[in-house]
């Protein structure tokens, strides 16, 4: 067992995406929210992928990208999440393990497929999910390892967690065992259907266990029930935690008590494909924590991550990110 | 069973492309033959995508992209090949199936994985290939279907087939009952090092079985042993079957009897991956061919269809070629 520090450990729902284009009609008749992501079954995942055109298929999953984005920037990472002992899951493994993530939880060796998202990109840029959760919904507490939660600086776990039955737990495994080892957990509220199957929960983890959130616009109106951003800034300012609310081309604010922060988002060419641009914005984010950058400085990064993920198909950076982040902190 | 008639009928070694990028000292390092197709086996396969950066995985396959290409120009097309009945198997079929190429080859129950190449693209866009054949060495002659084969006005095959030892009894099958039927062969030489290989074979063809030859220059030098391109060029004349031959941003030659045609590349904005153009120049070229078009215009068809692939990742086209085609013959 390892015993290197580690500046971030990911939990998550471990996913292969499966990326296609899409005219705005296709999501329409087929009857797909678009921007959101939505949980399907087995058979809709078939009968949606044979009405789908050829796609291209590239290891993703929120926190699995987040992980790659801090392995780009030059990070030390850990993940955790569940795959089969299939073709998908094997490509899942590899891809993170080749940036260097450290990625030991044991494949399941029986039961469903590792998970797959189809995601359909319209021609705005937007990206539409259809997440077949799959093996993912064996992950449970025995797949935390303490010791690698303990050797991490911060535990981040996205929100997509709270939709297979197991994965909760694994979280709250993890984050007492962070908090006991003087450690810090932050979340993501990934999805703002997500934050409506779980407000409750989520509320109740801002209050007492997250030390720093992500959420986008749509997710933290959704959480605290108000009608607008400016709402939920309020509801967020003179808390301890570090809130980091992203609001796409709008760039990003940040929250710490009463510090407010107020970030440009980083120019890009063209908008190719947005999957992952809130999971880079936190590998960005959390990379400068980790380096005790200021939050400013913390939200650039952030920004950067975000611009580059999202000029390209795929949720994952071709570009090393720590040249970019290089440019920012010199 | 279909009775429509189809543009063209592919046969070729089913493969689904790992795609990643890097360094030409990755190459140095790995002792990988730059711009050349490698057959490798599967500890080797193993080995090498242990030491490879994350990727991308995309249905590809010579005359699987071909095929895709000549659907997306809007021809009817089959495709014959073998894969397993695992994920990447199934993935392969979608890719095709979801194009309208008919694709009816069993799947293999059991035996060696769906084959894949390990594709490693520099930053000059050369792509250095590594396949694993698992599943294509299944290929033999049961799987060519007479009445498909009869159906198409051209069956298409890679040289490629050549090496797992049961497709080139497939090839030869199908190119006996396209005669039969009235019907024309073409055949792609595929590779330098695997016209090396099957040097003798491939000469016997050209002289007696194929109707519509492509090859590029390095490929068709070696066919023929000759010092340079114009050598090769004079070897083909005179002949009655149709020769096109690509020479990269210098275009292609076209050669039918004492007719030769000088063809420019299409212009491009930035070369990002050449993998596939050789396949894509086929199938603009061979799509002419099915709707009588002067060789001048298959040629250009070919070039266009080249510059589409060659400007994204993946051997198959991103823009519908239809669109493309239609600035060339309206």
């Amino acid at each position: 067992m390892s015993s290197e520090l580690l500046d971030v450990v990911g939990i998550g729902n471990a996913i292969v995406d499966v990326v296609t284009h899409a005219d705005d009609s296709f999501l329409t008749r087929h009857d797909l929210a678009k921007g959101a992501m939505t949980l399907i079954d087995a058979e809709r995942a078939e009968e949606l992928y044979g009405l789908m055109g050829p796609g291209i298929e590239v290891s993703g999953g929120s926190a699995g990208n987040t992980m790659a984005g801090i392995a780009s920037l030059g990070g030390r990472g850990g993940y955790i999440g569940k795959v089969r002992d299939d073709q998908l899951g094997e490509v899942f493994a590899h891809d993170l393990r080749s940036l260097g993530v450290e990625f030991t939880t044991p494949l399941a060796g029986s039961g469903a497929p590792t998970a797959r998202c189809l995601i359909l990109v319209t021609p705005d840029g937007q990206r539409t999910m259809n997440t077949y959760l799959g093996a993912c919904t064996g992950l449970g507490p025995d797949d935390i390892e303490p010791g690698q939660i303990a050797r991490a600086r911060l535990t981040y776990m996205e929100g997509y967690l709270w939709d297979p039955p197991g994965a909760k737990e694994a979280f709250r495994k993890a984050a007492t065992i962070a908090h006991e080892a003087g450690r810090q957990v932050s979340i993501s509220l990934s999805d703002a259907f997500c934050v409506d199957r779980w407000r409750d929960e989520f509320r109740h983890l801002v209050e007492e266990q997250v030390d720093v959130l992500f959420a986008n616009e749509d997710e933290v109106i959704s959480l605290f029930q108000v009608d607008d951003f400016d709402a939920a800034l309020q509801a967020l300012r003179g808390r301890s935690l570090i809130a980091a609310l992203t609001r796409s081309e709008q760039g990003s604010v940040i929250v710490r008590g009463e510090e407010v922060h107020v970030v440009d988002a980083a120019p890009i060419e063209r908008l190719v494909d947005s999957t992952g641009a809130g999971d880079l914005y936190a590998s960005g984010f959390l990379y400068g924590l980790t380096r005790d950058f200021d939050l400013n400085t913390c939200g650039r990064l952030g920004a950067a991550a975000a611009a580059e993920v999202i000029q390209h198909v795929g949720a994952r950076p071709e570009t090393p990110l720590d040249a970019i982040a290089a440019k920012i902190v010199g």
